[in-house]
């Protein structure tokens, strides 16, 4: 099944369910009118709107109209949770490699993961307004999933039937304000700005065999201003699964309907299959050349992020952003 | 105005007014159903729940009835954002002294903010469950605000006005589990588990003239098991006003209607007030005598957290919370 948000009416838009080949969609108002709505009564709302993806897959679904990623804003505009797990730890390694330090053995068995803002996600399609380049302007391409109600203390084996939809994200990354932040203490708060989710998000048997193990094994594929910039496999060197993340986060809390948990920058070992980020392909660059050559992204800078399946057809649709100035507030 | 949200229906509840001595209560499903639907629509909804105020406090509101702070949930039960300022640097630098380091000089220009969970709030007078007693469990009392939208880059100087609501919380923190969460940079993430805040919200004129320069100018009063123990003044040592937070908050972000912002721990330097968490009494012993006396909270101890204006009148209600054991999940 596939769900979007259109962008209206309200802060939350309006729930639609988008067909298998992202090319109708129709509204579900007497199932729920929001995205949260749907995720806050999941029992009785997902076998109604399964039906519905299903008559309007067989071309049976009365008042369906043309699908437009443009039309839709983040599957979850505003979310009640927003947290970010880095379990692909080839990323975390280079980080630290690229400054001379060893990651510590402690990483590969308990998940690094930050609290993200979600009270105004971006639209896939929104521009990135940022008051300058000089923050260090960086996308992150990963996968995320939404849960339902998920039981503080929930171990890792228990944890997948609790995961509801997968989507795309790009974790929009301040790499110049990083330092400062992390510095402090108290994690990334002002280096880690809104983010973007895939204009769909989908139950996790659209993926097929291809979902296995807590994991998506497939390509996640990056295009910065129209060359591919990395496909690396999300199932690939994943170092937590998404069950594991989840019961790190559940650790102490019990999480809403409607969390948002993401996996962080996907990153292969296999450097022939690029990154999904412009911090790492500075770091290799730091590790071979002792300084890195990419820039960050300027002003007009456009990256692309999109999942294909077996067939090369789009799961999610693209996340399609480009940088622009933000003139607004003290400008 | 003070305001409150019923725990049903539902998982906002219902937002009702609560007179000024905390003894009516009125709903309003006219304005809004539920706070976080008053606040997406504040401009409309604010002059109209101001008017039912009005009547409730000259006995005039139909169907007012006895408000009872066991009724009600968090003013939000559950947010778009959490975010926590530590403003009160004497809080952080005994922190640092009690292990033998120095606060950094940029810690007085530049604050101290991390993003917490603020999916699944703790109502007011719910216990606190926690696995175990090992995790280090400790109360915070603080004081927060809750914002209307705010632009990104908003200045300092003009972000008092996006201000629309105070609050009182308990950010509850767990010591032992700190360290390691810390140490591996991400924030505090499983170390700060759900925060519960005080049963009523009130606007800032509420305060009368304690609310002045973005700071309120009044002790929070802390008891644990019954005993007091801080009265520290919330405007006094406060090093970053909460527009100065609220700037930091929104550098890099616009913030959504209903985002609420901490200030940290109250502290001040007069150390006869008393403290506002336990960690930092075991902080100033470690200094005193090189190690920690007092325990933290044990499965049955109870902390009450409440402001007094000058004729001794509760304004916000009481959070009162008791630890349990947490026998979910695993268990």
């Amino acid at each position: 099944m596939k769900l979007a948000s259109l962008r209206k009416p309200g802060r939350d838009g309006q729930l639609i369910v988008v067909d298998k080949a992202l090319q109708k969609a129709v509204k579900v108002p007497e199932i729920a009118l929001t995205m949260q709505a749907a995720l806050d009564n999941w029992g009785e709302a997902k076998p109604k709107l399964e039906k519905v993806y299903q008559d309007l897959n067989a071309g049976k679904a009365s008042g369906a109209f043309s699908f437009n990623a443009k039309d839709v804003h983040s599957p979850l505009p505003r979310a009640y949770q927003w947290a970010d797990g880095s379990a692909y730890l080839n990323h975390v390694e280079l980080v630290r490699k690229a400054r001379g330090a060893e990651m510590p053995k402690e990483f590969l068995t308990d998940p690094l993961m930050y609290q993200g803002c979600s009270d105004s996600f971006l639209a896939p399609t929104d521009p990135i307004p940022m008051a300058s380049e000089d923050y260090g302007i960086d996308f992150e391409s990963e996968l995320a999933v939404i849960t339902r109600d998920v039981p503080m203390g929930v171990s890792a084996a228990d944890a997948g039937p609790y995961i509801e939809l997968l989507m795309l994200v790009n974790d929009v990354s301040l790499r110049n304000l990083v330092p400062v932040e992390l510095g402090k203490g108290f994690g990334f708060f002002v280096s880690k700005p809104a983010s973007a989710f895939s204009p769909v998000a989908v139950t996790p048997d659209e993926l097929g065999g291809a979902w296995r193990d807590g994991k998506a094994h497939l390509p996640l594929i990056t295009h910065l201003n129209g060359k591919l910039f990395g496909k690396p496999n999300c199932g690939v060197d994943m170092n937590f699964s998404f069950p594991q993340l989840l019961a790190h986060c559940a650790k102490t809390r019990n999480m809403c309907a409607g969390s948002i948990l993401g996996s962080g920058t996907i990153s292969n070992r296999d450097p022939s299959v690029g990154s999904s980020c412009l911090q790492e392909v500075r770091m290799l660059e730091t590790i071979a050349t002792g300084k890195p050559q990419t820039p960050f992204m300027r002003f007009g800078d456009t990256v692309k992020i999109e999942m294909l399946d077996e067939k090369s057809v789009s799961i999610f649709g693209a996340i399609e952003q480009t940088v622009v100035k933000y003139e607004g507030a003290r400008g």
